[in-house]
């Protein structure tokens, strides 16, 4: 029912767009309602009165925070079909490090690359490859991280996909040069229809990321 | 068995206490290992590569990292008594959010409370009340943060309890004055043996983190 699950967003955030492909994997119905961040909506500061940030998911009227959050809840409400998570409890708490992992590193070390010049923007990306290369061995010879199925790892990182245009052109870098297995994974997960119909067009993002950008120099 | 659960940890780590409260809630034995986190064991470096951060528990000879990710492993495998998250996947996903916000909130905030001065220390006091009142305002009239039973919310906090004298002395701060109902919350929670066998002394904690500290100004 539509009218059950509303998804409070903003279409390019990496957040948002895990909480799209969940429920697309899923194929839960729902109401997507885009958020202006200038501008929020009283139903976004009373669904999220903590962090007053999108993603959040409204079902049957409460609120879920927190995109990792919202994913896991998800998994477990909706668990006939499609899990994202492991069934056994060691291999759940690989996933969740690993999805954590991603939370804390690709975000923060990405927007570096992409909003910054000289040293700062040098330093971001040496780590931000470190930190893919890392993945790649995580993932192995894996079809996804989730091994056979796609999981919340691959929930996790996908969306960051849609930065790869933003990177090698502000980065001045090669994903596919310094990290080919991401590339391809990448690849197959854009096979999916959940993911590819999730995430916005790689120059979209791009034209939007340098948008941003210029608002942090004035800032800066 | 005592040579199945290991736990790889340094005393003062409140994410340490957060891992050996969950496995005395459960009532589980372990081998214990102090870490010299000045050089690192090699089983840590092979155990936690990624982070190379305490704690680690090893279940079976394998590692899993991360307190609140290890907390909920333990809550998983011991499934049978003390549960530390609800059931319902809607009260987890609550659960989980408050774990989440202790753990990018009060660690960070209150180490500018005991660990600088001036300015900055002001305005990481204000945070940190802030925060705290929160929390407060999120327990209400409960026994605990889990309600009537004591849970991962919880067990996320209370090791920050051993840093309320260090709070109170370098951030010229009444606690029981600025968050009396968290301050009898953590009063309850000391009246467990799980809790407090797991946090040190807070004057041992006191003049643990002044060490800190100078360390801290030496290299700035």
């Amino acid at each position: 029912m539509a009218d059950e699950v509303v998804l409070l967003n903003f279409w390019p955030s990496p957040f948002g767009m895990r909480v799209r492909i969940a429920l697309a994997e899923k194929g839960i119905d729902y109401e997507p309602r885009e958020e202006d961040l200038s501008n929020k909506s009283p139903l976004l500061l009373k669904m999220n009165p903590v962090h007053k940030q999108i993603p959040v998911l409204i079902h049957k009227g409460r609120p879920v925070c927190e995109s990792l959050i919202i994913v896991q809840y998800i998994d477990e409400v909706w668990n006939q079909k499609a899990p994202l998570l492991p069934s056994d409890p060691y291999h759940r708490a690989h996933a969740r490090f690993w999805a954590d992992y991603v939370d804390k590193k690709i975000y923060s070390t990405g927007k570096l690359v992409w909003g910054t010049s000289g040293e700062i923007q040098e330093a971001a990306k040496k780590e931000l490859i470190e930190c893919f290369k890392l993945l790649e061995n995580e993932l192995g010879d894996k079809t996804y991280f989730g091994g056979e199925s796609f999981g919340i790892v691959d929930v996790a990182l996908i969306p960051f996909y849609s930065w790869f245009y933003a990177l090698e052109t502000c980065g001045n870098l090669c994903m596919v040069k310094e990290c080919p297995r991401l590339v391809a994974w990448a690849k197959r997960c854009m096979q999916r229809e959940s993911v590819s119909k999730s995430l916005p067009d790689q120059y979209k993002m791009y034209d939007f990321l340098l948008e941003l950008r210029k608002k942090f120099e004035s800032h800066s």
